[in-house]
């Protein structure tokens, strides 16, 4: 059975950023099966006349989305007294049911404004695999991998292959790839071993790599100064498939090894700033022929998960950072949000309106001010990268089957998860006395 | 008569930007008359119970308006072709009646996104003025005033002066103060004799300031490298009110200078991180006791009208460019958006829930996801200053009269303003040819 939707305006977002007037998407299966002109066009078995603009779902390729739990707390304080004594003394005392709420708030959160697919690393795979699940929302679960896990003696790794074992689900809504949080913290041997077992897999590896200018000083100064990127390299941690987060202080030297390795990056800009860790070189990482995904981070760090706030932001540090008014244009950014941040997860069918692609788009109303007036194809785009914003997302797709109908999130009972969310956050805040 | 309307909030944005739970405002003839907890007031006329969260309303110290019917166009290039190739053939075919539409769903945006007060410059002064009366926003209103209109022989000072005398009421909603583009454009003397007869009338004079480092670069030379901002203090432009727009590239002295003349800045940091203008130093500024508030400036560089994106980036720029993530925190930025903005305008009653201020304000809907949890009253700012945006807001007062009812926008016919918009906005591109 083909449904076919019809809008104002079609953007493919495929490699020329093609917008079709009067266009419309065929969907049988959860997949498209034709996108093109509504006129001409064959018989479908029904037809939906959404209008306004329909594009691809949102691809956030880096987030801890149950740290929507502990979202604003300690603002102000420097990095690290944030870290210890807030963060890690709040998440410290999560429960697996805390994160699922967190994670299912979050999925609200994100499914209204447009993000279709989620990139996590967090710990309680279970848990946020469910809650994902349940909410409609495409997950990459990435269970985390950090040194105090390892440290008190149990087998984290093999409880990651045994997540990926009992939920990767390549043809679902469900992958699984591995986590570790970083060579600082779990040594470039250990991130080899987990490498290696993601490779057996064909499993993505998600890992944070040089986030902040001061992170890794003294594992580079114990190896004689070599890079850190460059000692993963040596350890075959980029053999495999790799989605490397942050990545703000590279050299050139690195950015040749992640393209010869066909390492992809999650550029988080928002929480580059707000963290005050530096600009990513998101330019020449593109003109050297890296993959760029966009990704919100943690809430804790932005404090939204609305990507839209990432395909504005991006080009405007860009731009400021090169002093280049045409260092990336939103095209680029809503390329990176959707298509780019898809290849970044190792999808070769997401991300784009094209036949044979999953069935994950957005309706975007246009009769808006902020959206007025548009008088080319390029305002049009150049409005959406932006002024878009999870406030112009009235209906959300994945996989063909419908998560958000005008605005209402279908799959979660929002008043109970803001309910939940605000009494276990609050319980987080006091039993840590934060 | 007093009515009385009560929240689960209110942020008086006073100095201590102090935060009344279970809070109450009294208003009566356009005035606040009461600020405090709904327990133990005295009796009122009339009781709202809104719940929520109640604030002043936004202050954009700079904008040009009426710019949303070119918005969006032309973006990529650089700067001076984006102006000469674009910009100036669709705003040079502008009508009186075109810009009323501009200004008028551009007032739509803004009340709707909970800016109670904006401070235009642009020409079409009548237009501007009547748009913002009829639709309900407060307006400091800058008529513009560039080297093209002198030396095309009118009297365009006389223009100003005239606008002033019959517009300005600074009992009501409509102020009037001086607009000079800048000194690059109008030459040191000529700002010099504008801001006398600004002076005269104790007027505010509007003029940008060091917004690109390029800038005023010829003028500097003629003048024995003596800079702008030290020519212009000394032509006495800085002696009477004055708000220096962006004022990106000032050097230490230049700052002195500011403080010294109680000059006030009007940050644009959205717009100056789009045309790659740079990073003013607000840190600097702020330090130095010199008022900063925030603008958005014209749609067509940023391209919104929502304050509360500056509210966001004017931090996270803040941030990043000085290494330091407590370099400016969301209180600072909300101060900047309400009271701070209000006091660089010239306003002494004005940008705050207090005994005797004009009532502006706004309701903010808390049950909102990006919004949850609230662990403690700085958690609820930090949120309001990261996540804030105008989607949350719900209803907007200006002077006392709700001019936002259940986020419609009373006073104005939304759609007949898109469609105006629209077919002008199509207009200007088509018979410029751009």
């Amino acid at each position: 059975m083909i449904t076919r939707y019809t809008a104002d305006f079609v953007l493919t977002c495929d490699e020329d950023m093609s917008l079709v007037p009067g266009g419309a998407i065929d969907v049988a299966d959860g997949r498209i099966t034709r996108v093109g002109s509504s006129e001409g066009a064959p018989p479908a078995d029904r037809v939906e006349h959404l209008g306004g603009l329909i594009m691809p779902g949102l691809v956030n390729t880096h987030a801890h989305t149950p740290m929507t739990l502990v979202r604003g707390a300690g603002d102000g304080l420097p990095l690290l007294r944030w870290l210890n004594e807030v963060m890690w003394p709040r998440e410290g005392r999560m429960t697996p049911e805390d994160a699922w709420w967190g994670m299912t708030l979050g999925a609200a959160e994100m499914l209204a404004s447009g993000v279709t697919t989620t990139c996590e690393m967090y710990l309680f795979e279970e848990a946020v695999i469910e809650a994902a699940a349940a909410a409609g929302i495409r997950l990459m679960m990435s269970p985390g991998i950090i040194s105090a896990l390892d440290d008190a003696g149990g087998n984290r790794l093999g409880e990651v292959v045994a997540a990926h074992t009992r939920y990767h689900d390549p043809g679902g809504t469900v992958a699984v790839g591995f986590g570790p949080h970083s060579a600082y913290d779990l040594g470039i041997e250990r991130c080899g071993e987990i490498a290696a077992a993601a490779r057996d897999l064909d499993a993505l590896l998600h890992i944070h790599i040089r986030e902040t200018r001061e992170e890794g000083a003294d594992l580079e100064a114990a190896n004689g100064g070599r890079g850190t990127v460059e000692m993963l390299a040596g350890a075959g941690v980029f053999d495999g498939r790799v989605l490397a987060a942050h990545s703000v202080w590279l050299d050139d030297t690195d950015i040749e090894i992640y393209a010869g390795h066909g390492v992809a990056v999650a550029h988080c800009p928002i929480s580059n700033m707000k963290l005050a860790s530096g600009v990513a070189r998101v330019a020449d990482l593109r003109a050297a022929g890296v993959t760029v995904g966009l990704g919100t981070d943690g809430p804790a760090s932005n404090d939204t998960l609305d990507l839209w706030q990432e395909i504005k932001t991006a080009p405007l540090l860009a731009r400021v950072a090169s002093h280049d008014a045409s260092a990336l244009s939103p095209a680029d950014a809503i390329a990176m949000a959707t298509i780019e941040g898809a290849i970044a997860l190792g999808y070769d069918d997401l991300g784009a309106l094209l036949p044979g692609y999953r069935a994950d788009f957005i309706r975007i109303d246009l009769d808006r001010p902020e959206m007025t007036p548009v008088t080319s194809p390029e305002e049009l785009i150049a409005h959406l990268g932006w002024v878009g914003s999870g406030k112009a997302v009235t209906d959300v797709w994945v996989g063909g089957r419908q998560v958000v109908c005008d605005r209402d999130v279908v799959g979660i009972d929002v008043g109970r998860a803001l309910h939940e969310v605000s009494t276990r956050g609050a319980r987080l805040a006091r039993e840590s006395g934060t």
